[in-house]
């Protein structure tokens, strides 16, 4: 496979996710990052393009300049990360994807409903590769959750407990610091702060898992730390479009706990445990049976756990690998995308814009909700 | 101190609570059992009161006998177990307190709030020793846990997560055994199912936890097993008097988990993580620090945590030794009431007839919530 | 059954043993606390049995006077434990066997092997019930692994990690304390410290679950806290007479281990791992498969198991019931030697006097082979 | 920091620890894979180097045309790593030494004491950048119990556990596997099988953290399953030049272990544990304290840690980060020995040479230990 040709906008020097893109980018060898926009001061993003390896001319100043000298080259862009301040991604990843490229998007993919129904439209009419981030559902583990739903192995899914929960806003001292007090701000931040920010891995990797979608959530939201506007912790039950039921907590005020994004799944015929934090287990119970420890890498996994699956058993895989399965997803798209019209945008291993879309949904419904003290309220379905 | 007299009612032949109780009572040597009415069958209580060796003259064929035989007897029973059906714990217990019995009273204290407010006036006139066996209160590093919140290490308590979750009832083509049926049918069981028989622990050991009483809750019950009417699986939202919220996790299908009563606890200055099923040990996080594994036993914890702790550190100790300290706390209470008119009824170690009533109170007002799509309902104060 | 008649020797006011046997021998009813020498002071000794509620005329100021008084009532004593200071357990133990009692018997049970061989001697003799305390094996997961090896789970055993490890001993400063002092000190403690006061216990461990008995040793002592004659950490090699290798690790200087009792046992056909601090779950990985999760209490476990399990499963049990579970087997003991010639004192489930001499011939070798730098040394098998 | 030229030889399709190093290398960009000879079938190793991106001048038939063609370049590979089998690990190394290269060799460095002494010359000789790959000390906690002991946190270290147990070669049935079988031969995998392949890691990582070596080493090696010549189970006890002990027991039977790579270190003034397996998480006891949970990423590691981790706290990293560690090493090592004379190529975070000579020291006198019954034997210093 020819190595892809790779480009990321934001992520600059000092950011915390741009580093995480540029080593799962780089892990399996299948992109090689030729440049991008990574600053929102012109000349610190150029420089620090260069000192990661850019090609001289790929060096710019701003995602429009990027645009318009990329949109017209023979050696095109293969895929181009978005990994810019939340306001600006419907944007940017519009303005790209009008423009024919592949997108990978930084969660949230929009800050609104209705961008968010246009980035769905825009891959529907081009056909493009188009993820967002969600990228925890990397993970072999998780794959392998998946694969054992889609068989039928815990029967009908009746519930889903998932978490996503840590401490590290909890400090009221610390709650004027510029760093967190954006994230609490309604104009700064939109509608939702935990739920939007962390609990949304929760809610799409339980959707990834029981394949289902949600149609319906309870909110309760709730600004434990005086002077925030928004929620720092929350609770939400959702009702599934095959009848699941997905109860979800998020919080970031739960001090002691350092990620805490869990799953737990309970079907007619068995349950799931998996965390985040111990990523290499998943606990199995069959209904009537013992729990059974099941190990990444062991035989007899799926082969959506194998593939996502690096090294041997009993070694620790983590978080940038899952990462890495995300681009190694995006990858084998784009070379099947060149490859034929079979290529289905919305049907693939990775976070696509319909998950982007359905997480919006569940943000707007559950803000609603909540400030209705919890009335159940419809999510968008489309 | 003297060796206390003890009377059981129910527990008879193949009751798991008897047992427990039996254990319980005998551990510390501070109760002798003299005799009860343990079966609905006359005879066979009889019987069976015998072969643990009651007296002759206290083996009863139920309990108005034994009510009408002990009640002017001069060495009267110091403390009278009350562990039939749920149905009948009302009659029972307020018969024997009118009659100036100290009841140790199975939950759920009454079926009824009407019937719980009458037990904790008959409390109140009487002065008696009266206990509902939230029993799980007992184990050392709960003591521990409400010592810490109660002299301040965690400021403020911003949030409690409680869970009580197990799997046990989850066989869908088990749902029609009669051991099972019962518990989920309105006529018989009452209002709630699981929240209830096993989640109103964690509601207990919250309210026990944090020095706070619950004045509202938000409730979505589910019936997941077909053919329920009542609820197997809930979810609640509690809000306390001292602004601490509570959520409430219950389930009866989570295949794979065991017994799953677990509490944390987070305030302003550090979180707590607390599981029954390894109950030796506590987590602590200080705000901004690391987290610390407290063992039961060790030198330095509460006097509350060392006095309900019977063996040294790194020896497991388990449920019956907690269910022990309730007995203890009770053979405490008893001589302190005997010694003087300084004993408060209300204010104990163990859950007291208060807090019969507010579990209650609770319950009421989670079916009522539950009932109207998880509108927030207030839970009766008093 | 008839409640049976119980008397102790040692476990006066402030020992940690003594309440541990009193709650062991009460929990399920079976013996009652009689009376005892239960202190090297008379008077002390005598106060305090009647504070614990003994009989009168059976509170006695040394065990002397207990033994003439004892051994000519018709009520006799139907049980007599030594928990005394080690050097007198041989002389008392063997002045009550040899007057007709019942005796358990704290460890060591002897400070010399020629006595060890007395006692085996006298119980072969006298056909009485006679056990040494190595209380750790009545968990009922440990009886459940030995089941399974016994019938055979996990084929020929190949190996056992044993390890009995803490830290309570590692503080220099405090090695001047008397309460630390003595169990360094030749004179006092005997030829081993670590190993014959902890390890052992895993040692014993070993033995009972796979049903081998060592016959070689290869030892490795060391004296780590500057001033100790004796070693505090052992690390022994075994190789058992039925062809089993037992690597044992024993420490006191290990700090942040609490307890430490852990096994590890590896067959032809599978491997189990068993920790005393979490003594509930159990871990059996069947060759080529998964890890399971045995819980105590579950259905489907041995018979052994099964009778030593008093609580439903999910709710810890910890080590007072394990210890419970060797008097349960005693009374059974006492009962069945009294009904009929067919007891047979060494083929019982808690520790025999055989256990208690191969334990001492293990310490003994152990010793030789550290003194000789490792070399193997054979174990006394008689 | 300019990419660097990177090489290797071995590591061929279908290899285990080719894709290892060839994810760690590309990890951070700091190297580019230019080419090599990557299998013994010289077309077979050529293809597989070109479908990997290798330059097309650089894909090479086998290692000694590599070495002829590389040695007299101009943009000379800045590092090659050896990763043959293990008989050519010497001969390769020591010739790229000897032309002026710098090279990462996978363990073990030699076969024979005398190659692995001659390496140490080259190397001292030369003053190039060498490593043996014992890449768990890449992993970030175990960079930072080095760092805790350097800056005696523990006080002075009194006693090593270690531990790398694993069951992946106890199926009896599955012996004759030409996959298992070498290793257990003498003739083909050299004088030790279970130690030399997998406790050595768990030796290295004792000296890297204790910063002592070993002088001394009494082994009990057995060959568990039948039909083997090398130990497929071993237990050893080494004295340490500063007066440590480490106890370090390896397996290859332990059914149920997965990779068991552990380490607990014991110090006058504290204990750790940490398990590679969960490597995020360490465990500090301080002396007469609590169990606290140091978390990689957390604030207030060591800068050692730091540097050593790339995600935020909460995020699981592996053993591919762990080993990319080592590369990263290498590359800071690479360019301070272009940089000057101070560069000291036995002065490196990452395993040199001389760590390389001590393990095959270690495994000499413990193989002569084991064939005379465990006697201490002495270990080579230099």
């Amino acid at each position: 496979m020819a190595v892809l040709r790779w480009g990321l906008i934001g992520g600059g020097e000092g950011s915390q996710v741009g580093p995480a893109h540029r080593m799962a980018a780089r892990l399996d060898g299948l992109f090689r990052f030729c440049g991008g926009a990574l600053d929102v001061e012109p000349n610190k993003g150029i420089r620090f393009a260069r000192s990661l390896g850019a090609d001289d001319d790929r060096c710019y100043g701003d995602w429009r300049e990027m645009l318009d000298r990329e949109r017209d080259r023979p050696d095109k862009l293969d895929l181009v990360t978005v990994a810019t301040p939340n306001a600006t991604h419907y944007e940017i990843a519009s303005a790209f994807l009008a423009a024919g490229f592949n997108v990978l998007c930084e969660k949230p993919m929009t800050m609104r409903l209705q961008e968010a129904r246009d980035i769905v439209r825009l891959v529907e009419k081009t056909g493009l590769v188009f993820a967002v981030n969600y990228g925890y559902t990397g993970y072999p583990l998780v794959r392998h959750m998946r694969a054992m739903v889609g068989r039928g192995d815990l029967g009908r899914i009746r519930l889903i407990k998932a978490e996503f929960a840590h401490g590290f806003h909890a400090d009221a001292a610390d709650s004027d610091n510029p760093r967190l007090r954006w994230r609490y701000d309604r104009n700064l931040a939109g509608a939702s702060a935990v739920f939007a920010d962390a609990g949304i891995h929760a809610f799409h990797m339980a959707c990834f898992v029981s394949g289902q979608s949600a149609t319906e959530v309870s909110a309760d939201f709730v600004s434990i730390v005086s002077g925030r506007e928004l929620e720092d912790d929350a609770m939400l039950n959702f009702r599934m479009d095959e009848g699941a039921i997905v109860r979800l907590w998020t919080s970031a005020i739960a001090v002691g706990r350092m990620h805490g994004l869990t799953l737990q799944v309970f079907g007619e015929k068995g349950g799931l445990r998996w965390a985040q934090e111990q990523p290499n287990q998943l606990y199995w119970t069959p209904l009537n049976g013992r729990t059974e420890i099941i190990e990444r890498g062991a035989a007899g996994l799926s082969p959506e756990a194998d593939r996502a699956s690096r090294v041997t058993v009993g070694h620790a895989e983590g978080m940038p690998l899952a990462f890495a399965n995300i681009y190694h997803d995006l990858a084998d798209a784009i070379v099947a995308r060149q490859s034929g019209p079979r290529f289905d945008p919305f049907d693939c291993n990775y976070p696509t814009a319909r998950d982007g879309f359905r997480s919006i949904a569940a943000i707007e419904a559950a803000v609603r909700s909540a400030a209705d003290k919890g009335a159940p309220f419809p999510i968008d379905p489309s």
